[in-house]
């Protein structure tokens, strides 16, 4: 197939790229380093060290024997998206171009604005470049598990049968997201669904859990084919924060009591998910949803198994809890559903200790790195508003 | 109470204005007169002549005696904005500075992102100067009716209690919107709903149904006063297109069989709810949903008043259907609430017929104004995209 991806200098686009090279796809990339820049911005770097899009590319010639057909340009920039569309006319599109972070959005007016706009225009363009140019290629978009917040019901896939005063309907499933991030994902569900209902476009919207790892197989054989990997309060999602405090010894920064529950899973499970997707494309004029993650986990129970993980190859490693600087509950119901995927052949390949176990071993070289930004670990983007550093705190998570 | 209307130059906000004065409030208003833009960038003007804004003012001085604060600014200026309401110090912010068009939002991509950015940036400024200078302050927000779109079951006012799988919560009632100006006032709703969660503001969303009317009580001792009242394809809602249809002898244009069903509301009556919901505010922390409408019609039904109504002053109406430039269902099972304005004490003052005799009076001296303008009737903005005028159809609603 002919795979356009969106944002494949980011953590997830780039070995997206490999893999699905690696599966005799031929693969474009559109990217403006924005995430690059955020991570300054934010002053962090990446732990493991990564090239620029120059090596990158050059080492993906080396590796597969093609080129990867690239280009520097911006989402928000209509004419120059159609005009790359109409040239590589791509079977798939894959969406990975947004702004990830919840806290990122949550700094002020400026971020917020700037996340919802940069998501939204940009996640509509792409819409409307589809339609204009390749209205049979299949989207595949990133959205989150996060959009649907933490309902005191089941999660199912996008969508329920509801019955209401004794009729019944097929709706979507009401979305309760909690920064202006993850709205900006729940507007572009719901922008993506419109399109393919009034347009016929064809969509795969991905909810997907929490992601963490430090590499797939792909790019093992040369360290120019490395993905970055984020630590810091913005970018560094739980997992990875934890694996690199736990590699300089920072206590692991769980967020208030820690009985928050999300869905998890492993960067190689990640990019086979939505290889599954890539290679079993929905219908013309079908909106579907997958839930993808693998497990469910508390923050808590996460940080256990780094200490355990951390244990058996001697590391030690204390946890600490932070005054939470978001606003969300402790502790709650949490069961969504993930059968879609899993109906595609999807099988898991990694667990959770193995992979911590991994991701120890591959950031232990880059301690130093770690240490250069240690300043980066402890929150202070609240979500009530302006910056205060959370306080350690004394407090256990209460079972729901 | 003090009092910001935002969009103030427009169909409520000007209307609004003169009412909450005679009320002994305090007004302030921001506009930047984009309305009166898009009318000329879509060939067309108001059929009944508005004064300039600076004629408005002296107008509403020589009427009530004091100064209505206004300033032109665009809500996506943030420091013009916050500024504003820290001079000010609002109790109550009436936000209806949104572009206000289904089809305009259609006509292709620059007008797709432009809605979605003007709308949904410019309400999340106003979350954001809210929270930031005046957060007691009370939040209306315009929202519309088609956010919810066309379910099979009954429409609540924003939320609903589910049952799923054997356990229950109260949750958002999905919304189904048709347009991307109807996913923007969505996307506004879903930020508005998480800024009052996290940010304890109060706000009220009027999911508003169709208005029609061409003046309420406080504006018919000064010409100057007058409200403004389009007919056009983008900004001339159904009713107020129909009575200028009919008033130069152009046949009513019914889209498709005309069995969609909306809610309708005079305009009179909007701007009494608008002020109920102004001197009963949210509590701090409380994002509540009103659905205001007074009934429900089809299309069809509406047409048939007209000509009825128009038959009994002389007026010989005839009404055609055209093919729907929409893709929305021609006929639907359709039961919204509205309870929660009636409980605040409204009581409806018009009705349909009533209002419909004084709007054919209204416009029937602005003739020549509509005859200028006559073009402007039949649609040509697809929702397939692109633009082709629909034809003449020889169709019925079938009934649900």
């Amino acid at each position: 197939m002919d795979i356009l991806i969106l944002g494949v200098d980011g953590y997830l686009g780039w070995p997206l790229a490999l893999h699905l090279a690696s599966q005799q796809h031929r693969v474009a990339g559109i990217d403006c380093f924005l995430r690059r820049a955020w991570i300054s911005e934010v002053g962090s770097h990446s732990a493991i060290p990564i090239y620029t899009i120059e090596e990158r590319l050059q080492a993906f010639k080396d590796c597969f024997g093609v080129e990867l057909m690239f280009r520097d340009g911006n989402l928000l920039d209509y004419s120059f998206l159609k005009a790359f569309l109409a040239e590589f006319q791509p079977d798939t599109i894959i969406h990975l171009a947004e702004m990830p972070s919840a806290p990122y959005s949550m700094i002020d007016q400026a971020h917020a604005a700037f996340t919802q706009q940069n998501n939204v225009i940009g996640s509509l363009n792409v819409l409307w470049a589809i339609k204009e140019v390749c209205p049979n290629a299949h989207l595949i978009k990133l959205g989150t598990m996060g959009e649907y917040g933490t309902p005191n019901i089941d999660i199912p896939e996008g969508f329920f049968e509801v019955e209401f005063r004794g009729r019944k309907d097929r709706l979507p499933f009401p979305r309760q997201a909690n920064s202006f991030y993850h709205w900006s994902k729940v507007h572009d569900s719901n922008n993506t669904m419109f399109a393919c209902r009034t347009w016929g476009l064809r969509a795969t919207d991905i909810m997907q859990g929490i992601v963490f790892g430090s590499h797939i197989d792909e790019m093992s054989g040369d360290v120019r084919l490395r993905t970055r990997f984020d630590f810091d309060q913005c970018f560094g999602t739980v997992i990875n924060r934890f694996i690199c405090e736990a590699v300089i010894g920072h206590p692991l920064t769980v967020y208030g009591a820690g009985g928050q529950t999300r869905g998890f899973l492993p960067l190689q499970n990640s990019i086979q998910c939505l290889t599954l997707a890539t290679e079993n494309p929905s219908d013309p004029g079908e909106y579907r949803v997958f839930n993808q993650f693998d497990d469910c986990y508390t923050v808590e129970e996460l940080a256990a198994a780094v200490q355990r993980v951390g244990l058996e190859m001697s590391i030690e490693i204390d946890i600490e809890h932070y005054n939470n600087p978001r606003t969300e509950p402790d502790s709650h119901y949490y069961k969504p559903d993930r059968n879609h995927l899993v109906e595609l052949g999807y099988q898991p390949k990694h667990d959770l200790e193995t992979e911590i176990r991994t991701m120890l071993q591959d950031l232990m070289p880059h301690k130093s790195r770690v240490l250069e930004k240690i300043d980066v670990f402890v929150p202070d983007i609240r979500w009530e508003g302006g910056r205060r550093f959370s306080k350690k705190v004394d407090i256990k998570a209460t079972p729901v």
